[in-house]
């Protein structure tokens, strides 16, 4: 399974913010990442060197073509939003932080991701939504860390 | 001119670490986002009803179709790299942070971008290199800033 199959899975049960709690974690499936994939984002978004021919990518310092951690990031977050958690609530984002790479995704990787409830509040002035922050891990097949990263959700309240 | 043009583009001067200056900003040209590459990302990786789904958006708070924010985020990313800045240097980035959303972005809105040097500094451990903070900023054609963010990155120092 690659990642452009990432629209047919089903979603899961729906959450709006009040019925997110802190500490909750939510793990995706994995999906396998291709060469053909990581030089198609590279070329779009991101053409550096190691990123787009595999043999300068030789020459770098990571010994082959790596994915852009722009992609990694997508990925990761794509996982989640397709299980359905926020297919209800969901109004967007203003904003994310604390984005680390932690190690280099290569052609042929696994990754799958964890996602943590770090802090849920309320909008003072729209009583019918507020903010989740959760926090995104991404694991590769050998359960390594390669990426984390923290996402402010802006989510509907439940109608009441 | 299109994203899947961005890798046409020739190089600009390359420059090492020591060789960027703390408030100087680069500018890139502008491209125009389709709807067709709207929905391409959102399918792969977004999959939210504001970004894959026409008429589902229109009943949104959006009133319509808007580009995935890690899309809006990629193209101001990929429209720096393709100017050359970093083509000699570049050694990948360990992380990123304080990302704005600030406007939404839709289909047939054009994007520049404008990149300014916050700080740089040397590796204590590995003469050869060094780490610098750049600050994204993406404007659309009317000018208003639809997304920020800082990336840090790895880049060699010149050879003496």
């Amino acid at each position: 399974m690659n990642v452009s199959d990432l629209i047919e899975r089903p979603a899961g049960k729906s959450r709006y913010l009040e019925e997110l709690s802190i500490g909750e974690r939510f793990a995706t499936r994995s999906i396998n990442i291709t060469e053909d994939e990581i030089l198609d984002f590279a070329r779009r978004f991101d053409p550096q060197p190691f990123h787009l021919d595999p043999s300068a990518a030789q020459r770098s310092i990571y010994g082959g073509l790596i994915a852009s951690g722009f992609h990694t990031q997508a990925i990761v977050f794509g996982l989640f939003i397709e299980l359905g958690v926020l297919a209800e609530s969901s109004m967007g984002s203003p904003g994310m932080d604390d984005l680390k790479w932690l190690l280099p995704v290569r052609p042929g990787d696994s990754l799958r991701a964890e996602v943590e409830v770090l802090e849920t509040r309320s909008s003072l002035t729209k009583p019918d939504r507020g903010i989740v922050r959760l926090r995104y891990h991404g694991y590769n097949q050998k359960g390594e860390e390669v990426i984390a990263f923290t996402v402010n959700h802006l989510l509907k309240r439940k109608r009441v």
